[in-house]
C-alpha cells in the first residue's frame, strides 16, 4: 500500500526546496521532475520514484501506474505552485533517486559519444541530451565543472531524454587517454578554423567534443583532437552570426554523423 | 552634439518598462537591446538607435561610435539593474526604432525562406533567427499569432542576427498562394510521417514550414505542402524522444538544404 497524505508537510516543502540546489541533490542523491509529460516518462523508466505530489485529477487517472513504495501526496494547485520551479505548474511533481551511472570502457570504444567541455547553460545541456537521445548517442561525458544534469532546468529541457541517456561527469584530462584511437575511433572537435564537416570523412565511433558557449574548447583538450570540424555558413562570403548556439551546432554535427552511418 | 544626461529620468524608466510589452513596442515602433555584444552589433547595423543608457566605462570606450542624434544617459550599475530585463545586466542598454521591413515577391520567389507557424517560445524564435543568419536565409515569415520578434527574449537569443534577418508577420493563408511552385520552388514541411530528409531531393528555392512546438503544422497549411520531410532518428528501431526541439529541427533542416546547394 502506498503511504498516502492529503497534506503537504513543512518538511516536504523544505526538502523540495533544498534539492533545488546541487549540493543537497548530491547529498540526498535525489532530483525532481515536473509536469505530465516528464512524470509520465519517468514512470515508464527504470528510475526509482520516491514521491508523487499531485492534484486529484492526475491521481485519479494515474494511480494504477504507481508502485506501492511511492509516497503519494494529494495537493491543491496552490500547493503545487508553492513547490514548483515552473512559471505554469502542471498537475504533478515527482521526486526520484539519481540512478547510478556506469560505463564500460569497451562499450564506449565501440560507440559514438559526446564530450561537453564546461557547458554552463542548463537549457543547452537539456536540449543536447534530447538531441543525443534522438540520434542514439547513449553516453555524454561532461567536464566536472559543467552544469549539473539534475538541475531542474536541465531536467525540463531534456523532456524525458535524461532518463535514457547517461550523463557522466569526469576529469576529461585523465578520461580521454584511456581510449585507443584508430581509423574507426577518432576524437573530433569543432573549431572556426576546422574543416568543412560536409566534406570530411567521419567515422561511426569516437568522441565529438563540444566547447563551452563562451570560451570554446579548452587548451588542454586540443592536443587530443584528431580532426577539427567546422559547420560552414552560407553562402560563406558575407558576414553572419559569429557562431551557432552550442545545442544547435551539436544537433547539426550529430545529424551529419548519423546520416553517413 | 549628443543630448547628454547623467540622470535616469522617471519618464525614461516608464517608457522602457512600457516597451517590455508588445502593445507599447508597436505604438512607439521601438524595441531595446542589452549588453555589449548586442549593442555593438546594433551600432554596426543600419537600425536607428534613439537612446544609449550606459555605465561610464562603456561610454568612455564607445562614445566615438555614437551618431549625434542619439540621446546618451550615463547610468550607474544600480540604475542599469532597474531597467534591465536580464538577470545579470551588462554595461549598456540601447533603445532603437523597429526598421520598416519589406519584401519583394520576386526576391522571395528566387530564394529559400522559412515559415514559422505559430511559434510561441521567444528563445526558440531568437535561436531560429540566428540559424537563418548563419545559413544565409534572409527572410522569415511568421503567422500573425507568433511571438513578437522584438520581445526582449527574442532579441537576446538572436545574438544580433535579428538586425540582419528580416522577420515578417503575415496571414499565411493569403500569403502562400502568391508564389508559383516549380521544380526549383517547393513548399516543404516537417512531419513525423514525412520522407527521410537525407534521401529526398531538395531544391535551392522555396519555403520550409516549421510547425508550432505543441501543435505541429496547422491543418489549413497542409494542402500547400508539396514535400513532407522527416529527420530520422538513430538507429530508428528503438524508442527515443518523441521529437526534436523546433529550433534544433530547423537547424538540421537548414544545414541539409545548404549542404546540397
Amino acid at each position: 500500500m502506498n503511504k498516502f497524505d492529503t497534506m503537504l508537510s513543512k518538511n516536504k516543502i523544505k526538502f523540495i526546496n533544498s534539492i533545488k540546489k546541487k549540493k543537497y541533490r548530491e547529498l540526498s542523491q535525489s532530483f525532481f521532475a515536473e509536469g505530465e509529460k516528464l512524470v509520465d516518462e519517468l514512470l515508464l523508466s527504470k528510475i526509482q520514484i520516491t514521491d508523487i505530489l499531485s492534484t486529484s485529477d492526475w491521481l485519479d487517472k494515474n494511480k494504477h501506474m504507481l508502485s506501492s513504495d511511492i509516497e503519494i501526496t494529494e495537493i491543491t494547485d496552490a500547493e503545487l505552485k508553492k513547490i514548483s520551479s515552473l512559471s505554469t505548474p502542471n498537475k504533478v511533481f515527482a521526486i526520484a533517486k539519481q540512478p547510478e551511472l556506469r560505463y564500460e570502457k569497451n562499450e564506449i570504444q565501440n560507440d559514438l559519444s559526446l564530450i561537453l567541455d564546461n557547458i554552463n547553460d542548463p537549457g543547452n545541456l537539456g536540449t543536447i541530451i534530447r538531441i543525443a537521445d534522438w540520434f542514439g548517442i547513449k553516453n555524454i561525458f561532461c567536464s566536472n565543472e559543467s552544469v549539473d544534469t539534475y538541475n531542474p532546468k536541465v531536467v525540463q529541457a531534456s523532456m524525458g531524454a535524461l532518463y535514457r541517456v547517461k550523463v557522466h561527469y569526469v576529469d576529461l584530462e585523465t578520461f580521454l587517454p584511456q581510449f585507443s584511437l584508430s581509423e574507426n575511433f577518432k576524437i573530433f572537435g569543432t573549431f572556426l578554423e576546422g574543416e568543412n564537416i560536409y566534406n570530411e570523412k567521419l567515422c561511426s565511433n569516437g568522441f565529438i567534443i563540444m566547447g563551452s558557449e563562451s570560451h570554446g574548447i579548452s587548451e588542454y583538450l586540443k592536443p587530443h583532437i584528431i580532426k577539427k570540424l567546422f559547420i560552414p555558413n552560407f553562402p560563406g562570403d558575407i558576414k553572419t552570426s559569429e557562431s551557432l548556439n552550442i545545442s544547435v551546432a551539436t544537433a547539426i554535427i550529430c545529424s551529419e554523423f548519423r546520416r553517413r552511418t
